[in-house]
């Protein structure tokens, strides 16, 4: 991602916090944004779908914890798709025999 | 819309969805929830705090590239954070030295 408005240093600090991040499926649009109040550096994720927009805030110091779970959580999906491709292979065999 | 009853198997394939995880930081509470519809498997991710909720709804195929963005924010704050607690270490080994 690129640094475009990192020039702007009206808030202190604020020059050292990752920039905001955005991802886009299907209709809905998903924005990463990193702030800070007189608690800490937060992360607030909004989802904007139809011009609804819903969102959450996550404290820095649960990022990890928070990346982790969701990590174990896209482990164990690609576990279960590899195997559901697996099965997906017997048919293909199958037809190639067939030939 | 939650999924209470995971023990019912009714719904094919819904059995091998990954379970609910929860995470509690202060006086907030996020809770994980793996559900499926017409549309495939989302994650539906609740952030509560003084009986609000509010959450957001990630479709399983979008769950790597969110996870990729996640971790780029973990190892950004960590970089950080090293820089800081160098900094930190400074007075910690005169605290050391004088004792």
């Amino acid at each position: 991602m690129s640094d475009l408005g990192s020039g702007d240093e009206g808030i202190s600090g604020s020059s050292d916090l990752p920039e905001e991040r955005h991802m886009k499926v299907d209709n809905k649009n998903f924005y990463f944004d990193i702030g800070q109040n007189n608690r800490g550096v937060y992360m607030r994720i909004s989802e904007v779908k139809n011009n609804f927009r819903t969102s959450i805030t996550i404290p820095e110091k649960c990022w990890v914890r928070f990346r982790d779970i969701f990590n174990d959580y896209c482990d164990k999906m690609k576990k279960s798709s590899d195997s559901v491709t697996a099965d997906n292979n017997l048919p293909t065999t199958t037809i190639n025999n067939l030939k």
